[in-house]
């Protein structure tokens, strides 16, 4: 298994074992709705950059298992209340139908607050502090770290970080004035709710990651600057993808941008200097690391699968 | 100012400092929506059985304002979510429009995410370790605490929680097998309801009270019998109150429960016997903490007040 599937795997493993029906009889049917959002199916890009930011700094896979859950369970909450029919309105997610087209409106709302709590759980939880693993590199995690964690996690999908951008994003949505503001305007607007919706939560994965591998704040600083950049190149790929692709190979609907009138990055910069500016917002990741050894180079591939993706 | 004013006082201070706009420039508009639905309302129940369970361990109020924060914010996350029109559809909520009514479905939905992130922000907050009050007594919260406080409050809200208990009450409602159910199942179904819906909050109130006054484990069990029958008591008062009060006395719809075809304990038990079983729970809560001292007068007091309160 490569880098990615090891991710996908552990993560998945992990997200399983937490979500497991087996210990809790009574809650089966919400569990059920749980492990229908959460497991199988997304690129675990969070997971994958939490894991990658572990290793480059020195620590091992199994350190950054909680992290990477919480983060996913993060990420599938967020996907679920933007999917409701009051928020993007959107049937399809992961290939499936979204959760509000598989249990209803309220179960899906309850489930996405169920999600977004558990993710803290995680966090929180003592067994982040067990040392079941004998290999001495296996460092606990301090309390101090986890209370760490979890005011980083806060912060960046809270009112401050994703939801504001999703705010940002619906107000974006079907907006007349879009097509009055000049391009200059509509980039610096397209920035700052990215770097709340998505790049916020991207941020958060390699920080939460970085932290339990005993990263130092030297360190933590060069992985924030990669980071913002990768969060961004991420999102203007998507608005490239969002045009070339079809709605099968993403798994969501595509061409869901233009339908929903919403400014994206192809619609300011046309779709060939879109793709060069993903290009330079990943040279700018790679090098905000650029002379770190080649346990990062988990982190300059993901940057580059960020780049090479197409779905 | 007796104790519930003095309750009230400090925590709408508190909230309204960690929702200050003046900080927060860019997000004006979304911190005002969570002031609309956090502030200047409510009974505050959560937060005084915090302080009140902080005082009855020998802690000082300063030690519970944070979680009495947290509390309040969890609460009127739950409140926004549970009144939106896919759930209970409710346009009344603490005597002014729901927040849904008030700004859309849509940001209503993102302002009671917001509040529920900021509710394990605030419990993760490094000033819960400041100790700027010179008070001797005033102890600092140990890191370890505040991770025991916020896997106390993820697991009473979350999915084995209050989440539970509002997907059972939907169930509830308007379930032609309501009428089929004999009056044993229907009370031993109402408890698994309310246990879940509002009895694990409240029980994570005292608690989490509690322990920043530096409970005993052994008092911490004694507290948690005592808000077991307490939450049990409020809910059946509630079922009490939507027959015999009127909608503008309790600030939401009276009367809500009849329109919903819910079963509530008035139904099952009639007026009268409601009525005694409140009685009852209370005294037991109080028996749990008969030979406490007179500092655990105002957890007593809370408890008659659960009784005696019309709104």
């Amino acid at each position: 298994m490569d880098f990615s599937q090891t991710c996908v795997a552990r993560v998945e493993y992990k997200l399983n074992q937490i979500l497991s029906i087996q210990q809790h009889n009574t809650y089966a049917e919400i569990y059920d709705w749980m492990r229908y959002c959460v497991l199988g199916g997304g690129k675990r890009i969070r997971a994958q950059l939490a894991y990658a930011a572990c290793v480059a700094c020195g620590g091992e896979f199994a350190q950054a298992d909680n992290v990477a859950c919480a983060l996913e369970l993060i990420h599938a909450y967020s996907l679920v209340h933007d999917d409701l029919p009051a928020m993007d309105n959107d049937i399809l997610r992961r290939g499936k139908s979204s959760a509000h087209v598989a249990f209803g409106e309220a179960n899906a709302i309850l489930v996405g607050d169920a999600l977004h709590t558990l993710a803290f759980e995680v966090l929180a939880s003592s067994n982040m502090q067990d040392d079941k693993n004998k290999n001495a590199n296996h460092k606990k995690c301090a309390p101090q770290i986890q209370l760490r964690l979890i005011q980083i996690l806060a912060s960046s999908v809270g009112v401050r970080g994703m939801i504001y951008g999703q705010m940002l994003d619906l107000a974006n949505q079907n907006n007349q004035n879009n097509q009055l503001s000049n391009k200059a305007n509509q980039l610096a607007e397209l920035k700052v709710i990215h770097e709340h919706k998505t790049g916020a939560l991207i941020e958060a994965s390699v920080k939460l990651g970085a932290l339990v591998g005993n990263c130092s704040d030297k360190n933590l600083l060069a992985l924030s600057v990669y980071a913002k950049n990768l969060g961004l190149a991420f999102q203007v790929q998507d608005d490239v993808l969002d045009v070339i692709s079809d709605t099968q190979k993403l798994g969501k609907t595509s061409g869901k941008d233009n339908a929903q009138n919403k400014v994206t990055y192809v619609d300011v910069l046309g779709l060939e200097q879109a793709k060069i500016y993903v290009n330079n917002l990943v040279v700018d990741a790679k090098n905000a690391i650029l002379d770190w050894n080649e346990k990062a180079n988990h982190l300059r591939n993901l940057a580059d699968f960020v780049l090479n993706r197409n779905y």
